[in-house]
Parts: C-alpha cells; sequence; structure tokens
C-alpha cells in the first residue's frame, strides 16, 4: 500500500475489541443493543456488528436507512424528528422494513396520522436536559397526550421513550457523566411512570450516547441503547473519558509537506476537507484539531507529546512540536493524526483503508 | 423542482455577477485573474469562468488540478507546497499542462531536480505574514538561493514569487484589508528588488486572496491575482467587509423539523455535514454558524433580524429567532442558510441546485 494524500487508516483490531466490549457490555446489562451506523456509514463494518449479533441499528436520515435496509437491515430507528418532507420516502422504507420514527409534535403525529400507508414504530424523543430536541421531561401530559394521540392510528405503534443526553459531551471526567447518566434515568423513568398511571404499559426507554454506555455500568429500567461513535472513539470521547488513546481506531495518514524549525511547526497535507474544522479546547485554553502519532508497521504510536494540530484551513493543517521532535517530520514523511471528531472526518473522507492496505467505501462512495 | 433534504442552492446571476466584477477588476488592473477553483470545485461552473475570458486557473491538490485539466484547462497552479509523494502525478500532468508548482524549500528542489520529467513553472511560496507556509519574505538570501538552486534544472521554470495574504481573514474592517495588502505589496516587492539586484529579472508577482481583491483598487507591481471565496462569498467575507449579504450565491435549503418556542428555537435537518463545523464570532461575543433567510420564488430574502445558527451537530442545526418570528418556521417549511464559509459548505454538498432546478455537480459526483 502506498499513501500519497490524505487517507484515513482504520485498524480493525480495535475496532473489533471496541465492538465486542459495548456488545459484551450491552448483552451484560441485558439491553438491546441498536448502535447508530452514522459514524461509520459503511456497508462492510455494518457486516462486522451483525457478525457480532447486532439486528437493530439506528442511523441519522431516512437515505442512510434505506442505504442499510438495502444490505438487509430490518430493524432501523432513524433518530431525528420526523422530516414531513420525506414522507415518500418513510412510506416506501416502512414497507419494506421495521422503521422507528422519532416523534416530539402534535402536528407531526397528525400528518403521520394521514399519510403513513404502512405501520411503523413510533418513539417520543424526549429531552433531559440536552435541550437539542425532544419534549421536555417535566412537560409529562404532553407526553401522555402524544402517546394517546397515536392510539387512534392503526399504523403508530407506540414503542416508547427516546432520549440522546448529548449533555455528556461537556463532561470532562467520568464520574461526571455518571452523574448525567443517573440525572437522565431518573428524568426518563419519571415520564414513564407517569405513563404507567394513565394506562401505558410497556413503554421501553432508549438511551445512549458514546460516553454514557462507554462509562456506565448500571442500566436499571432501560430496555435499549444507541452509542454510535465508540466504534472508532476519538479526541473529543478521550477528553470526556470514555475511552483512551489505544481506544482510538482510525488516524488521517498525512504527508508532510514542508518545516518551520523557526517555529517549531509543520506543514502537512491534511485539512479541513480532511478532518472536519471540529476542534477541542485543552485544559491550558489552547485549541486542537488533533494529535500526531508516527506511522509503524503494525499502526501508529502513541500520540507525540506536546505536538498538537493547532490550525487547519481547506487542505492545510498546522502541526506544532518541540524542537527535539522536528526530526520525526522529514518532507515526504507520512504521519498519522488522531481526529477530534472521526463520525465528521469519516464522513468527508468516504473510506477507510486498513492497515492490510484493503479499501472499505462508506455508502456515499 | 421538490427540495425534500438538505440541497445547496445556487443563484447563477449572482455568481455571473460576482464573476464579471472580479473579472473587470482584474482586466482594469492590467492583471492576469487565475482564480482559485478551489471554492466551487465544478467542471460546469468552470466553464462560466472560461466564457469570462480565463485561460489560468489555481486549484489546491493535485487530484483537482487532474480534474480540470480533464476539461482542458492548459495552465494551473496547484497552491500547496509540493507534496513530493506525489511525483508521479506531478510528471503525469507536468506532460499535458502547463503547470505551476510551489516550493518553499532547498530539498523539495533538490527532489524536484532529480525526478522531473517534463517542464514546470515554479513559484516561491513567500511568507508575508500569515506564517501558514513559505519562507519568510525577510529571508531575502534563501529566496535567492532557491531561485538559483533552480537555475540547474531544464526542466524547472522559475517564474516569480507567491503570496497568500491570509491575514486578511482576521481584518474586521476594508480599511484594516487595505493596510494588510498595503503591508503585502511592500514586502513582495522588497523581495523582488534584491531579486534584481541578484541578476533574476521579470519575476512575476501572484497574490489575491478573496478580501484584498474585493476590497482594494491598487496592484502596482502585481503580475496576477488568485482570488476563489468570490465567485459565493459567504459571511465570513461579509464579516471582513469584502461583500453584501445581497452578493453571496449559495444558500443551503433545509427542512423545518420541529419548533421550540418556549426557547425560540427551531431545529432544521441541516447540520455540520452539509454547513461544516466553521463558525463566526459576533461583535457581541455570539458564536454563530450561519444566518436564516426565506425562500422566495427569485432566490432567498435578505437574512431575518435576530435569527441565527447557535449550533450544528452531524445532521441537526439549531436556529434561534425571536417570538414575533417563529410563524416563519412551521415544520416542513424550507428555509435557506447563508454559510460561513461557502468553500467547505459546497465541498460537503458536492452538488449545486440552480433556482431553475437544474443539478450542477462538482468533480467529486
Amino acid at each position: 500500500m502506498q499513501i500519497i494524500r490524505p487517507t484515513l487508516l482504520l485498524n480493525e483490531t480495535i475496532v473489533h475489541r471496541n465492538l465486542l466490549k459495548m456488545a459484551g457490555k450491552a448483552a451484560g446489562c441485558n439491553l438491546r443493543f441498536r448502535p447508530h451506523f452514522k459514524t461509520h456509514q459503511s456497508i462492510e463494518i455494518g457486516k462486522m456488528f451483525r457478525k457480532a449479533g447486532v439486528s437493530a441499528i439506528t442511523v441519522s436520515s431516512l437515505k442512510m436507512a434505506a442505504a442499510f435496509a438495502a444490505d438487509n437491515w430490518q430493524d432501523i430507528i432513524v433518530a431525528f424528528p420526523v422530516n414531513i418532507l420525506e414522507m415518500e420516502e418513510i412510506n416506501h422504507l416502512a414497507q419494506r422494513v421495521k422503521l422507528g420514527l422519532l416523534v416530539e409534535a402534535a402536528d407531526t403525529v397528525e400528518y403521520l396520522q394521514i399519510h403513513l400507508k404502512h405501520p411503523v414504530q413510533i418513539w417520543i424523543k424526549v429531552d433531559c436536559g440536552y435541550h437539542r430536541t425532544g419534549v421536555s421531561w417535566r412537560e409529562q401530559d404532553r407526553i401522555v397526550e402524544l402517546a394517546g394521540q397515536m392510539m387512534k392510528s392503526e399504523k403508530m405503534h407506540f414503542r416508547g421513550l427516546l432520549t440522546h443526553a448529548g449533555q455528556s459531551y461537556q463532561c470532562r471526567s467520568r464520574s461526571e457523566v455518571v452523574e448525567v447518566h443517573k440525572q437522565t434515568l431518573q428524568r426518563m423513568i419519571s415520564v414513564k411512570k407517569r405513563m404507567a398511571e394513565k394506562g401505558f404499559l410497556n413503554v421501553e426507554v432508549s438511551v445512549g450516547d458514546t460516553p454514557t454506555c462507554s462509562v456506565v455500568e448500571d442500566f436499571s429500567g432501560v430496555q435499549e441503547i444507541r452509542p454510535g461513535n465508540f466504534i472508532f472513539y476519538d479526541l473529543t470521547q478521550r477528553q470526556i473519558g470514555s475511552c483512551s488513546s489505544e481506544d482510538i481506531a482510525v488516524a488521517l495518514a498525512c504527508p508532510v509537506a514542508a518545516v518551520h524549525p523557526e517555529r517549531n511547526e509543520v506543514l502537512i497535507y491534511g485539512g479541513a476537507i480532511h478532518l472536519s474544522k471540529e476542534f477541542l479546547v485543552l485544559e491550558n485554553g489552547q485549541k486542537i484539531y488533533g494529535e500526531v502519532c508516527l506511522l509503524r508497521e503494525d499502526g501508529w504510536s502513541a500520540p507525540l507529546p506536546e505536538t498538537v494540530l493547532t490550525s487547519l484551513s481547506q487542505e492545510h493543517g498546522i502541526i506544532r512540536t518541540t524542537p527535539e521532535q522536528l526530526k520525526y517530520f522529514p518532507p515526504g514523511r507520512l504521519i498519522a493524526v488522531l481526529p477530534v471528531h472521526a463520525c465528521l472526518c469519516a464522513n468527508l473522507m468516504r473510506e477507510y483503508t486498513t492497515l492490510q492496505g484493503r479499501l472499505i467505501r462508506t455508502i456515499h462512495r
């Protein structure tokens, strides 16, 4: 394998380990494991999940759902509030698979009542404090009403309550993640109780961002988890406490293009169109776009100390390092960048190269 | 045309106007207009440039150079320091077109001397204060030496000095842009003078980021400009002072998915994989990922006041607006988002839809 330009490397050993660990945790906690496929967006990586016993998945768009349905995935939640403009696509998919949809508004439920042609599974999106989408967990009467409204339709099968505790991404320690999770569970379960009082029994609870699923052991009262990023992990997850550097399964191989010893900087071919503009703020206030590893026969090294990507433009990346380490960066050498956000990086790159040199495409290629 | 998911709209009237204005300015100043095609990355939009008399272009990668060479562009600068790992691609292209390369290091020149099989045009990348790439304008002896080194090769034709005054992106007024430009010209011309003293005559000067090319009228001593973003413009350029909202030629049409009146927020289907995570910081300190317009028969409205995209995740966008304007956002309605960075948005979307509903692909589709 000869790499000459930015190339997303995938360490399959780490992918398998991350997968088995999470699948094992789900099994141990007696949870349905419904991984989010928006991270990898790949039919082939999907097949690894299938081999690990996964049969239910999460995706973030109907387009993605259609792509995985074509590979015979039969139980798919589209984890985005229903976009009524895609009604035709919804009906098309609902005919072929067990399709899970998210709702949070009475108007949307009404629209679905009128336009659905095939049965779907409905999840009410509950906001437990992230404030991106969903009905607030405090508005329990509204949630009960929404579920009641669905009863009028033969096509809508109310499955349960679904939340994404995205506030866990603000955590900077495992104990903070545990606290977010505890609060989320309390809130979900208080809604579930109210629903039970109103006659809604067998209401399932679906949770599961990568930070909580990586850190937490207790999922009492939960039926399903939906982590996605854990399959690759990244620097954001490491900063939160979800993983260590050794768990990160993807790295962007980048050619060194120029060196500027006078400012301890290295220019690499690798920029915003490869890594995305997602950044992290370190404890010392420094903004970073990636960490830097050396390539090895068996993958890549641990991140070099005091060596980070400090800025990105469209195709340029700037590494700042120490005078002693400049020797690692002769022009023409390939280095490996650990991404800040693996999902966005994978979405941009659209293909993976395994350490054995095999190409794995995403659904966009 | 029925839009049901995030779609990048292109107003061809504005594109033509932006193109003719910049081409006119270049002609008026007696400059070679060598537009940067990394912004649009489209063969068809490239043809609009050709109709406007453009015959020389800039690109940011050899891949992009090859794509445009295939459409018979014959004079192409790859505005990225030579990546020696792509030597084969360089030779392949140099055989077919007048290929311009950027160098900043003696090692690279030496490598090219040995490996070049066909003649190329060499530009020395000069750093006039942006500190991303290039030899500092202060290191004039090093620049002279580099040029001297090229004389030893029959394949290397030294053309001149090229800079990218990217520090203009930090400007927040037209007068600041003018100052950056003046300083850049002084520095480039002082290098050129030194070269003349050392016997290098006919050294060309190539400058031209979008801010300076949009704002400045005086290009004395310059032979060539290379703006790219001006063809679409965006909110970053508007903040710098390069354009007004009416000059922005692309907008992302996004379906409204849900409304949260309790916090004056609207959830749209449109996120980081459509707009990129590039943001702007407004004067009041607010971080924004886009501004919001209403769609109209003839395109889109002016941006709604006090209505901005405040956060983005993979496919979700959150608009914050005022109570009075919530009426514009019923679920299922399409709205238009002006991007913060048009180049990254276009690179992600990979196709444009004109207001007449015609699809224009990029080289990636």
